[in-house]
């Protein structure tokens, strides 16, 4: 399973920033990432954020706060490769943002173990029928 | 004390789900969990999404997804069962919207060491003073 | 870089309660830590609770949590005498809060250590620049 919550402040919407295409890039790039991430795993959602203090408080600052969780146990290697990837690819996603205002862009990862966990998924069901 | 909280996908209302009946449940239980859950620490809260992207994105999955936060120190065996036992009560919970369209249920538990949690509650005194 | 997440229960709008003074109150806390927390990378933001259940949810109850994410490695000393500091601080300011009704409040420190987090921040280009 993996999770990815995108928190981001209202006053992107002034540059264009839409979350939805943001929402399936990173969905995109967990389906293509070789099975890794199981595909009826995947949710991605966003937060808008409404109130908001950045920084000194006298900018016209914006931020885009990213936070996956997921099953502890993938290879160190692959995941500094995976998400170094997302995340210059969220870079370039978020080009107009960047040029537009200043930015603080982030990611953090949390990983749970078995023991944490507890899971119940019947959408595997609906992509092994293939519909 | 004991935090939960229940992100759930907004398509779930078309399904007659309703946020309250389940955060009340998820509190009974702790409540009910002979003492180990303190009344007046018990804080759950729904959070409603409107913004996702779920497996393939060509579904129309829901997902329900319930995080946890504890104090550290609980014992292992106490923890799973009953955590399994509130699982499954879920799941009986959710019988409606898990038989109407895929959902991907999920909870994780997290738990906070005494030196990285601060607390200040004037619950414990209303409880206390019985009313 | 710091993060700080404030949910509240909109209940406390009865009494009087205003998020956007208690983010200022955490971010200049934070701004005034003597370089701890470079300014650039502080990030608090507010979220407003509709649905939740308190204690034995029968009182009138309210709860403000707050929860920190920062860096890993900054001295366990500093941590302590800070985050004491500054919920001490925010128990003074919601003062009036806390007088009209039994209020839960909470505060946790969350550290992410170098390997599971990504950044990029053209805010401290601006305060670099000293506009």
């Amino acid at each position: 399973m993996a999770h990815a919550i995108v928190e981001w402040t209202d006053n992107l919407t002034a540059d264009g920033f839409v979350v939805g295409p943001l929402l399936e890039l990173i969905a995109a790039a967990m389906r293509d990432a070789g099975g890794v991430f199981p595909i009826g795993g995947i949710r991605v959602r966003g937060v808008r954020v409404e109130d908001y203090v950045i920084a000194d408080g006298k900018g016209d600052d914006a931020f885009i706060n990213i936070t996956v969780r997921m099953a502890a146990g993938r290879p160190e290697a692959f995941k500094r490769s995976f998400f170094e990837g997302l995340f210059d690819a969220i870079k370039v996603h978020l080009a107009p943002q960047i040029a537009a205002r200043p930015l603080a862009l982030s990611m953090y990862i949390d990983e749970s173990d078995e023991a944490s966990s507890f899971k119940y998924n019947t959408i595997h069901l609906r992509l092994n029928k293939g519909h």
